[in-house]
């Protein structure tokens, strides 16, 4: 079994950064996150940090922020496909994300909240690529539930309710220890859902 | 008239360096933000900041999240009291938030969330001080809308899912620049309070 786990050197250098920066990006945020410290998590010399990401820290930044929100969008279909009905696939979003954010110890939330919170005023570069991260998932979500039966502006309102009530319960449940936000807050979006599909 | 507003130096040297922290917190963050640039933007010596705050930058913080979580707590009878019902106070909250963001060109945000997913796996005394906050929160609101018919813990359920969507809604509507998620969420959770309420 163990044979076939890549060792860490096997992990192209590039790629380690990459993951290394979004792990400290979610404990530490964007701003306490240190060019050193990624290059050491990364067992990467310091400085092809500087060679795959010539722009440095904020380069860096937007790639991390573009991967992890390409990561979390396989979710949508991950969680909904296999559901029942979109009132489950609803439930079922919130829940999981609460026993994964639970079973991490309350660490591994969204690290793009973060990331948006701290640099939504200072950093443009940084402020456009969360936006982009966030309008695709809003695409995606509008695109299936505009499938499932609703019009398109419902759609779209139904998924900005979804995103921010899941995004504003990890910061909830993440100081309160506690996966009670994330369950109430699931459970008023599939009342929603209920309503707007008129199933139960 | 001018005669009448307080020049800066006649709020007190403890109450300005509050009130700078909060507001670097908006714009930086709580990692972001560096005890000299409090100092300058409360026009206070550096050493006033240690001689109110021994505990430094943490018991500062730990003030700041306190004091902007009280002045918040009166944002909720302020919109609820004189709402003709609960359906039409969720509306106007969520509004409400949307044109002061916008009108603060995307700063003025709540700077407890900023803080509480920078915090949350790094200080401990920070994120009690976070945790602190939201319970007080809703806590407030299970009280009123249990006295406005709910059963408690359907109140409470409904609180969290209120505070978890517009927090996540200012997420992001400071990175898209835009009130939908606010409109979005509102919607969302005001029809809710419809089905709770039994209003509409």
């Amino acid at each position: 079994m163990t044979g076939q786990v890549a060792a860490p050197d096997r992990v192209p250098t590039r790629e380690r950064i990459v993951l290394a920066a979004a792990d400290l990006y979610r404990r530490h945020g964007y701003t306490g996150t240190g060019m050193k410290q990624v290059a050491a998590d990364a067992e990467a010399p310091f400085g092809s940090i500087y060679h795959f990401f010539p722009g440095g820290k904020e380069q860096l930044g937007e790639e991390v922020i573009r991967r992890a929100g390409g990561m979390y969008a396989l979710l949508l279909p991950a969680v909904f496909d296999p559901a029942p009905d979109p009132v489950t696939g609803v439930r079922t979003f919130f829940t999981l994300a609460g026993e994964h954010l639970k079973a991490s110890g309350w660490q591994d939330a969204c690290p793009i909240a973060t990331v948006a919170l701290e640099v939504s005023g200072t950093s443009e570069p940084m402020r456009e690529a969360c936006a982009e991260v966030f309008s695709g998932w809003v695409q995606a979500g509008t695109e299936r539930f505009t499938a499932e039966g609703l019009d398109p502006e419902q759609a779209r309102a139904f998924t900005l309710a979804i995103v921010s009530a899941l995004e504003g319960a990890f910061v909830l449940a993440r100081a309160l220890r506690s996966t009670e936000p994330l369950d109430a807050a699931g459970e008023a979006l599939a009342a929603r859902a209920a309503e707007l599909f008129g199933a139960s």
